[in-house]
């Protein structure tokens, strides 16, 4: 069945998006660098304000820093369209920003088409999603999360305070609680983003529908041994901190097939050994163990079958265990109802798509706390993402996108 | 049987080694800093050599730096004695130090029992041991074994030439190569040493007697994957370079049960991964292999299924390895009847001992190429060495001290 009424236009959304990326573009890595609050962010933020002026939106933004443009009537509830601009340090060029220029070419679409909506439609870009100082600043003060403590203690790693950072800019720090938003003026919040993983691509689908958000655990360990001599300490006198890591982690899989799902993720990204000499026994192995699913209590059956086998390797290797639970963050259900009528929507464009989790946090899942929350995602390609590598093809955008138009239309009827 | 003739005075003996160590003292970490040329390492050499000089000997250093001081006859051949005063960074009281301060210790007894040897005795402290520069440069420059090349090339870890610390502290590289000492000028070298491993002390026996030195295999390892999101990659799709390092270590002791011996020794004590973020999959994992034995070709097998398994690995983990052999130094096989020498006459002196292969490399090993040389082991307690924590007992340093004694009458006769 051939796709009915208004099409947005890929060329002028390539555009748009060309423009957010001369934002922070590195020309030696080809990364782009648009931290939250840094100049580039603000500087990116600020033209596509008066990019959306140009479009006769009305543009605003709140005391989070999250950016606005709303279409349609001035009162009244809305429908929230969008993502973010700040990227990840070295970041690609599609993570954030495409959803925010998906959500603008969709009202420009609308616009062309003589389309007012019932219910108005505003274009977000939240600020400070990729976690700089820790959080997802911007939904979550939308959401009405953020709480003046947080906002107080929160630093960047490189130990900038989130309010320094946003007064150097000439923001009030104070102005944050002020972006909560009453309940009931958001009708729906829908966001597309890039998959940032190979499901889709492996898939061969254009589109996938997220209905959920997978949990994260950040489990911190550290196996303490004995650094010893590596010539002169036989094989069985050892307690080799590395040894006792490699132990564990070689477990991981055999971990997942007895108490994980397909949706399980477990990942052993950092490690640290002392003294992290070749002719050394590591004497100290620190490391992390991310740990992801959608289910909370398979989530807390992996930590604890985790956190046996890593005291059982320390029993039998010679080492004492350090362990601290650094966060625990459950997994989110978006809304089954918007999740559906996107899966309808799409069959009706004749557009394959496939439900899925998504493995990464996303402003929707924040969004999910005060309104029914969608997500859209495209195709990674090799599923590679926070890296210039990041690529997404833009016959998937375009399917994408038009889902998204559609759906706005559906929405703000 | 009662131990018959002279003894070494241990009080005199830790008076002398405490001497030594002002030089280069840490007081925040307890630790020793003396590296080879260095400013601490020259004015401790300078002190012993005077103190050597108070007891009548005859002192000189050579074009390398090693430092002798010469008890006997003016003319002939000698007997060499000693160890080095260099350490490691942050080393420990006995590393080097002990073996020298011992051999003083026994030239001062064997002058306060007025045994004159009918062969000389030359008390040596050698030069740059520890391998700042990468070799063991005084023995080697006495064994001929240090060419202009390498000395123009070599460089410590923050990139100083040698040649350049060596200016810096009035001393002249070009005379190196003259500090090869001539054929037959040396009847046999003798080093007492800290055993710098947990052997004897398990076995509670005060004197190891080395009879061979394990080579050691250095070889250098890079898992290529691909580095990606942890939460939206499923486990399947993953081209984890850290989990096919862990999979490789988990083989090792199996590695050494098929193909190793009790001398075997395999590390992996330095890792490097990329990105080394917590919520990352490894894209790299850099890392080092220390294989050692006392069989050169059990090290060729060893080496090559290391090699076999971490291709193997890299083939199922989705992961391209990348190799370098950095080292190869073939196992060293002492004077054995200088050894049987040593055993012999431990046994009359009542005193237990174990003939020990040496896991760690000493000067002992490079003199053996011009002289028969013997290497005497002290315990060393939980087996700790190059560290603040090395200690060895009293009772023990006496023992292995008047075996030292005992052997230098036995070849100076």
């Amino acid at each position: 069945m051939p796709h009915q009424g208004p099409s947005i236009r890929p060329d002028r959304l390539k555009t748009l998006l060309d423009g957010v990326n001369r934002f922070g573009f590195d020309v030696e890595t080809g990364g782009f660098n648009r931290p939250g609050f840094s100049d580039e962010d603000l500087a990116c933020r600020a033209w596509f304000g008066d990019e959306m002026r140009k479009d006769g939106l009305r543009v605003w933004s709140d005391g989070a820093g999250n950016l606005f443009g709303r279409y349609g009537p001035d009162d009244g509830p809305c429908i929230l369209a969008g993502s973010h601009l700040d990227t990840v340090p070295n970041g690609g060029a599609f993570d954030g920003s495409l959803g925010v220029c998906v959500a603008l070419e969709c009202v420009r679409t609308l616009k062309d088409a003589g389309f007012e909506p019932a219910t108005a439609i505003e274009v977000l870009a939240t600020s400070e999603e990729e976690g700089r100082f820790g959080g997802m600043l911007g939904s979550q003060a939308i959401a009405g999360l953020a709480t003046a403590d947080w906002i107080a203690r929160a630093r960047d790693a490189d130990g900038v305070r989130l309010v320094d950072a946003m007064t150097l800019q000439g923001l009030d720090p104070r102005a944050i609680l002020s972006a909560a938003r009453p309940a009931g003026t958001i009708r729906a919040f829908l966001e597309l983003h890039i998959e940032q993983g190979p499901v889709l691509e492996q898939d061969q689908v254009s589109v996938g529908i997220s209905d959920q958000v997978s949990g994260v655990c950040y489990l911190e360990y550290t196996f303490n041994g004995i650094a010893n001599h590596s010539g002169t300490t036989p094989m069985s006198m050892r307690s080799d901190a590395f040894a006792g890591l490699a132990e564990l982690a070689h477990q991981i899989p055999q971990i997942i097939k007895q108490a994980g799902t397909d949706q399980t993720r477990i990942t052993i990204g950092h490690v640290v050994l002392e003294p992290n000499q070749p002719h050394t026994i590591p004497g100290k192995a620190h490391f992390s163990v991310i740990l992801r699913d959608t289910s909370e209590s398979v989530m807390g059956m992996l930590r604890d079958m985790v956190h046996d086998r890593a005291l059982d390797v320390a029993r039998k290797s010679g080492l004492s265990l350090k362990s601290a639970e650094r966060s625990w963050l459950p997994p989110v259900q978006l809304d089954a109802d918007l999740a559906n009528r996107l899966e309808t929507l799409a069959g009706n464009m004749g557009l394959a798509t496939k439900r899925m989790p998504s493995g990464a946090g996303h402003d929707a899942q924040t969004m999910q706390s005060i309104c029914p929350s969608g997500l859209i995602f495209v195709p990674s390609r090799n599923g590679i993402s926070h890296s210039p590598g990041e690529h997404s093809d833009w016959v998937d955008i375009e399917r994408g996108a038009n889902l998204f138009l559609q759906a706005l239309i559906e929405l703000g009827k």
